[in-house]
């Protein structure tokens, strides 16, 4: 008896979810309202935009000619903002698989982008049992995607849905490097630079390799791997004037880094960490010192940052002492640090928009050269920093 | 004529000055008010009471038999906590100046106070024209104090009224260690241990020189001085498993530092520092490498924390996790910081009350186990913070 009463009970409960309508801001809209007006900051007053609302996990914001953008939602869509209004992009990668971590990730313009129309996306590809973080290209026509172009795929499908790194980083002597996280179960494959999982991978812009990639000819080395020993690389910027490649990295409790990524070098992950289990926090290795073996990092954050977003500021009217600091982007912190490095050193750090917009997922700087900021939350948005006068 | 216009314009705003009233909470009352039933934190949920409002500047507590507690007001103030009463307390040092940075500040009972009945407290002592961080103890008769006995004055008389450090710390051996900070004007004052500025003096609990201190005998050298090259500690413990001693110390900007104070050794300040000029961001000094001359910190705040208040958790039903973990109090950064601490790094921190309750001033563990937590507002508060199951 029991158990037939189950059943109209179940199906009233599956009647009220049709019921219940989605939260009317849910369809991303633009709305270029002024948050604050002036925002102060050490040396730079601040105006902070709110640009557009209703984005569901946005994940990367790209620059686009004639004032528009995508935006990526994790879940797995890429939206075009052009002209005040907010269009979904058609045509994405129909072997884009979104769970967990994984889904539609990072999207940028190739740098030559106005002569060839190339876009380059990252996103997880596969079915529920297993994935891998892949990268395409494709052209915008209108909102729809074309000449879609698979590039690469990491080399093994695997679960969980985690650590899929997937920044895409474009360097100026013309190659890419693509951010790959350790995947989350098996730590120790981030130390095998046979597999792509844990590493840093660089190809040219066709998704060939390299010739002159440090492990081209290495048995037992994967051709595209530049640098490995990485656990979730979420963050990844060149510094225009130093040329250092910068990246933020998320660790285990405690041990967040921001790392200096230099071709060939092993980042130690998982066998040299300062981070600790997130359960009991006992130390996660017994090694806390990376030398000799691995790159130590530059500088580990703390209090937990979990970065994701990595910019750095040039031009853009802001105050000399911002120009070349990096911003780092924190989810769990809900921050952005400004980050003062010299001789390869974080000399100094200051928090911006500390608990103000949510967990922060991506920071940019525009053509425009104001700072943009995307919020991670399910109801998420992009944000506009400008200096002010 | 516009000079004569003047005149009455001047008299009627000093005349407004007169006629304002002060706010009514401005005398400070017990409240005992439930702030947050259950906070979460890594592996603690905490329950957090305001105990104490209108407090002025609040700078130390000190707790007492029979759950009294005496709080200092840094503009020259202690008041005594008892019965859900708030009694200011008489008799304080009748050559305790207090400006700017300086008034009452420490206030700490001998460790045996239950048979003597000394209570120690630091201050600042002079004129207008100039000051020196004093120590006195006293006893408390009902809400006089009596017996008060000067035992210690720095040996320079200097302005501006800033940078007095004053934290007192009693150590097992029956000594007692006291933080002076550099004066603000003539840094390198913190390099000369014949000058009292800028170091750790260790006396012992009459004020007298232990014939055992670092520099007892040296020429030039001041025989209180323990430890040297110091800026502004504003908070010290002493640990209760491995002995050390810890200080939080204010560095320039982007340079708050915690160290472990030994004796004799100097700390660089100003020869060696991470900090930089506050006003143009460019680095204090050319040297950042403390060894081999100098003992370096063993951890940079980044961002500045301001540091101010140091206890050491022990018992008090607080997880397993926390016990012998620092907590650091932050007046800037308006938080306190967990720091687990293992083989003398820093291996862990989080954020604790972070923008919660405004500038913290002082972090000490009360003997029922709790911690208590002074904000340093104009209008500050004596907070509680409970373990909960």
């Amino acid at each position: 008896m029991k158990k037939h009463l189950l059943i109209p009970t179940l199906a009233l409960s599956g009647l009220a979810l049709t019921i219940v309508a989605p939260p009317v801001d849910a369809q991303p809209r633009v709305v270029e309202e002024t948050i604050e007006e002036e925002m102060g900051s050490e040396y730079q007053s601040l105006r902070l935009v709110r640009v557009v609302e209703g984005l569901e996990q946005p994940w990367a914001v790209a620059f686009l000619p004639g004032d528009r953008m995508l935006v990526s939602e994790r879940p797995g869509r890429l939206q075009l903002i052009e002209s005040g209004t907010v269009t979904e992009v058609s045509g994405l990668p129909g072997d884009l698989h979104a769970r967990s971590q994984g889904g539609m990730l990072d999207v940028v313009p190739h740098p030559d982008h106005e002569a060839n129309g190339w876009i380059y996306m990252t996103y997880s590809k596969g079915t529920e049992e297993a994935t891998v973080p892949a990268l395409s290209r494709a052209r915008l026509d209108g909102s729809r995607l074309v000449d879609v172009e698979e590039l690469f795929e990491s080399n093994e499908y695997t679960s969980p849905g985690r650590h899929y790194g997937s920044r895409i980083l474009f360097r100026p002597d013309g190659t890419l490097l693509m951010t790959i996280g350790d995947r989350g179960a098996e730590p120790e494959r981030a130390q095998d630079p046979a597999d792509h999982s844990g590493s840093v991978v660089r190809l040219n812009d066709d998704g060939s390799v390299p010739r002159d990639n440090p492990f081209v000819g290495s048995d037992g080395h994967a051709p595209e791997v530049y640098s490995y020993g990485h656990r979730n690389i979420q963050g990844i910027v060149q510094h225009p004037q130093t040329g250092e490649v910068w990246a933020t990295a998320h660790g285990p409790r405690g041990s967040d880094e921001l790392q200096l990524i230099e071709r060939g070098e092993n980042y130690g992950w998982p066998d040299a960490s300062l981070g600790r289990d997130y359960r009991t926090q006992e130390p996660w290795s017994e090694r806390r010192r990376y030398e000799p073996d691995f790159r130590a990092p530059v500088f580990e954050f703390l209090p937990t940052l979990a970065p994701s977003g990595l910019a750095v500021v040039e031009g853009g009217g802001f105050a000399e002492q911002w120009q070349g600091n990096l911003l780092a982007g924190g989810l769990r912190a809900q921050r952005i640090l400004r980050l003062v490095v010299e001789n390869q050193e974080v000399v100094h750090a200051e928090e911006l928009l500390l608990h103000r917009i949510g967990r922060i997922r991506d920071v940019r700087q525009g053509p425009d050269g104001h700072i943009y900021v995307l919020t991670g939350e399910s109801d998420g948005g992009l944000y506009r920093m400008e200096a002010v006068d």
